[in-house]
């Protein structure tokens, strides 16, 4: 796990408009091979979380579905459509920054029980910048 | 509730090549609005499951994420992803024929209990012939 990696999901989260700010970011052999950042509102696509975008565009580099051997850092826990693409895309490490006590993938509806492909799950990472980001978002649109 | 989408989703269903043979459609005011079947092979694309292609469909025909008032037919049980994504998009009915005893999100999972938009999902429609065509793959592949 490197907090770099983390860094540039940040970075990429920042990035959003109109949407939720969360960033991702695919490693493999410890270099970022895709990124994403959320866009479910700007594309009016429900599946445009920066995970399934990122997946996506790995995919695309390897020519696989099949993520062997590469690792996922997202600033917020995945819902459950990104975590069972995660999962079944045979990712090796997750690592999450905040935690979502509502919709939680992992630290909530507890998804990985039902997957065969068993990722390691690392919550908290860099946890109070990916926290404060949300938080400025969410007072941003209530004001 | 009718038959003749079920219908229409297993021919499509039928159409898959190196993939299990799922396919949905998207209805609207007795309409078919977006149909697709699985190319998660063919496309190396872990999203590419006929629910997904069919959601995605769907709200670029209403250039909208909300696929409010639609109804969804799927020849499978869907998956976490696939059922995370339609309770999303606020799919009004959900009809699936095949039960998936594995990995089913409604019937194994009870994902639905997470979610806030909670469709009717109605399980078991045309079950015998949508678990003949996966009976039938599952036989040739393992030949």
């Amino acid at each position: 796990m490197k907090n770099e990696f983390m860094q540039k999901a940040l970075e990429l989260a920042k990035q959003t408009e109109t949407d939720i700010p969360v960033g991702a970011v695919v490693v493999k052999n410890g270099e970022i091979i895709a990124s994403a950042f959320n866009t479910k509102e700007n594309d009016n696509n429900i599946t445009s979380h920066a995970e399934i975008l990122a997946l996506c565009r790995a995919s695309k580099i390897l020519n696989n579905w099949r993520l062997d051997g590469c690792d996922i850092y997202v600033t917020l826990e995945p819902c459950p459509m990104c975590a069972w693409a995660i999962m079944q895309s045979r990712i090796k490490n997750i690592y999450f920054g905040s935690y979502d006590a509502k919709y939680g993938a992992f630290s909530k509806i507890k998804l990985e029980q039902y997957s065969d492909y068993k990722p390691a799950i690392y919550g908290g990472i860099c946890e109070p910048e990916c926290d404060e980001i949300l938080n400025e978002f969410f007072k941003r649109i209530r004001a």
